[in-house]
């Protein structure tokens, strides 16, 4: 039943493990794909076009809004940033599960431009461990905990918008929950209707008699 | 993520392994209840009341009709059948997620009735798959067969109304995609508020300064 791709739209708060997620699921599975974003800043040492980001001129990012080419984009003081149609649609054709990881606002536009994105949000256990999280990494000042804690207090007025909430807590745990309910929308009705209309068409023929 | 369970409405077309199915989730996991339903036909020989079937009188039936008593019913010539309410609830209540096996126009009201119910059809791997089935049991007459297409043929028209569809090629690899379905199921935002409130107040509070 493996056919398009699905694009996973996964947003969560600061200190809720999504980076860590994804990247366990490149690793152990190979139908995945990490959606690369266009910015306007600057690469850093090491970071390669078309791998960490497509870079581009501020005329260039202009120009793909124009054209429509984002599926969603923010425009910030310093730089933009945005998620080109283009490259997520081949990697859906070409079968790969596309891994989208934006924030809320971000994730609400994909879902608004296409209808068959899966929007999921990374849940932590509690918001206590939420907190042990942000203030337990020891290297960030109090400041910017308390800043990470009112971001994620605006950011969860909006988690009844996705379809989907999941708990990480145990990583391999959420990694493989998240890979089976990632599995489990290729067998949505609406993708898979070129399926269910040849079996139609077959169960039609002969029960007409032939 | 556990808490209440999960209303699974399985269908498919005769011939399709649906009650194969059904047996290897009973037998392979313990999180799977089967819904029983209440029929006004007599117990066969080795039947008993409460496990294959909640025996009822037609007054009793009609009685339960009248009190608002079934998640679905159908009346025949013959005999009525019924899903009662009340024993799905006391399932779910307790964690189980319930399997209940129906046609198309019970499955259809049962979604009317309940917002949560997840509804499934499941597929043979093509229309020729489905034919060789229905012929190759050996066991029925080509009429009895004809009937089956021509009812498969009618089922097909509704397909679109399920929430998801699933091939049953290999019963193995179907049980273990039908188990994840159905436990991705939990994960849905709307089954989830009470975690979501409590990490949100708790956030809300953090952000606050407590």
């Amino acid at each position: 039943m493996r056919n398009r791709g699905v694009l996973v739209v996964v947003s969560g708060f600061s200190g809720a493990g999504k980076g860590t997620l994804m990247n366990e699921l490149l690793s152990k599975y190979d139908n995945y794909a990490l959606s690369v974003s266009a910015t306007t800043r600057s690469p850093r040492p090491g970071e390669v076009d078309g791998r960490e980001y497509f870079f581009k001129t501020k005329e260039e990012f202009q120009s793909m809004i124009d054209n429509n080419e984002f599926l969603e984009y923010a425009c910030y003081v310093e730089n933009n940033y945005g998620t080109p149609k283009d490259y997520v649609e081949k990697q859906l054709e070409e079968g790969k599960d596309v891994l989208l990881e934006i924030e809320i606002q971000g994730a609400l536009k994909v879902k608004q431009m296409t209808d068959d994105a899966v929007l999921i949000f990374i849940l932590p256990p509690s918001a206590e461990e939420l907190k042990r999280r942000l203030t337990g990494r020891g290297t960030e000042t109090p400041d910017v905990i308390d800043a990470r804690l009112k971001r994620a207090n605006e950011e969860a007025e909006g988690i009844e918008k996705y379809d989907y909430v999941l708990v990480n807590d145990n990583l391999d745990e959420s990694a493989a929950a998240l890979h089976k309910l990632i599995q489990s929308s290729h067998c949505s009705t609406f993708r898979n209707i070129e399926l269910i209309n040849n079996i139609r068409e077959g169960v039609k023929r002969f029960s007409e008699g032939e």
